[in-house]
């Protein structure tokens, strides 16, 4: 997969940083490669369920983030990206130190592109998957991500 | 639907208030009825994408709880619950000064249960659903939700 | 919903015709409304799973096509529909003399519509749902459907 | 991965037999292995959808199978099957000679297990992914899938 931008990487963490959300859960983009994107979240007792883990939902908002990186990474540099839609499998429970998601594109295309959304909980080392999923993305060509739309 | 526990609602607001991301995000259960949660988030810029609307990862983390909650609202008082699975459709922008997203059973079950999911965006009193959903929920007999598990 | 195309039931069984995989499982069109298909399967043993109800993917492919045809409803004359994707839950045996898949268009656009699905076996005239689902559609524009594509 | 069942390939095997809508459309199950099978599908005109095609639904057919039979191979002896929900991606129109759907199991549980779905369409030789998808699975332990439940 070759972007065909090259300057995907700025492109898309200056996207990143404008999420807000992603800065007011404490997300950072640690990985920025063609087709594949990782976003790592410390543990803060403010994200959890009710049982101390972190919330489903938080856990979804950094995979939909990941995926929609790793696929935007392939975009045109004047275009934007929505999400179509997702589905996420929480396979155990997130219970960690920190989460790391990972966004891999598996069918990059001109309109729609399909990622697979995997996310780990780390716990003193050991990486524990606790999430996956399968989300479809639109590309917006002609109307630059510019934070202003 | 007749929920068996008839103290549903105190149990399920409970729960609720244990949930710290509800919290943190600015989240208030607004409708608790037998089968039937509504969850309300005003807008805080502090949620948005890069867009400025509402992060669809927000967007399906209130989701996610409302229709757990919908789900909850049917199961024995001795009972946890877990989110299995979702599928979510970004349908619209979720432009707005709030949201509210609504869980709702379709199909309850003694093991498993499914909810449909809504978001709306309210935008100066006119709703406009900005999300749709497929959810499977699992009941975990005989282990309280008591936030100490 | 109102239609673009005037011509829409006609055009929605034409192209359901060319489906040979329908005439082949036994499967009709039963109802065509703006937005809201409806598909019939009568019962065959050679439909089967193992324990001798309807094939789970028995049930997706009617209603993948009753979701399709609800979405093409509503499309121009001169357009293709693809599925995107699906997501279904079955959620009870698809135990009956036949089977309804019923699409209904949930929310249409330009080029992605979203659709829900819902399957109910009828069984001595009793009908009880089997299958709920939630589906994304593209529209091909300037591509008519003449099934030589 | 490990079976508990040693004879797990034979009951597998017997078990697809019995789907009587496999042999209804000409699928043959070619790969049994601990957590993974795959299932084979030739051309039939009869299978195809409007543009002719392999019919969506027919691709979800067998990778609804394969995924099932998937986890099958790692479930006790004694025990049934059914599909909980799963999410598939069409990717690409599903054109060839014959199409190879994999399942392979990501997550196993003792009540649920999660697989992975994908279908490649064969032409000439030439293996093309068509279908991604995302599969829910749960074990009915004490209710051996003999066919006759």
């Amino acid at each position: 997969m070759t972007p065909p931008d090259p300057d995907y990487e700025a492109r898309v963490r200056a996207s990143f940083r404008r999420q807000r959300a992603m800065g007011f859960i404490g997300a950072e983009i640690i990985v920025v490669e063609p087709g594949l994107v990782e976003i790592a979240l410390p543990y803060r007792p403010e994200l959890t369920q009710q049982h101390g883990y972190f919330h489903g939902g938080i856990v979804s908002t950094i995979a939909d983030s990941a995926g929609g990186y790793a696929a935007y990474t392939l975009f045109p540099a004047d275009s934007s990206i929505l999400t179509v839609e997702y589905k996420i499998n929480l396979v155990a429970p997130a219970a960690g130190d920190r989460l790391i998601a990972r966004g891999r594109v598996l069918k990059p295309g001109r309109t729609l592109t399909v990622c697979e959304l995997e996310v780990a909980a780390v716990k003193e080392g050991v990486s524990k998957t606790c999430a996956l999923g399968l989300q479809t993305l639109i590309c917006l060509e002609g109307r630059p991500d510019t934070g202003e739309n």
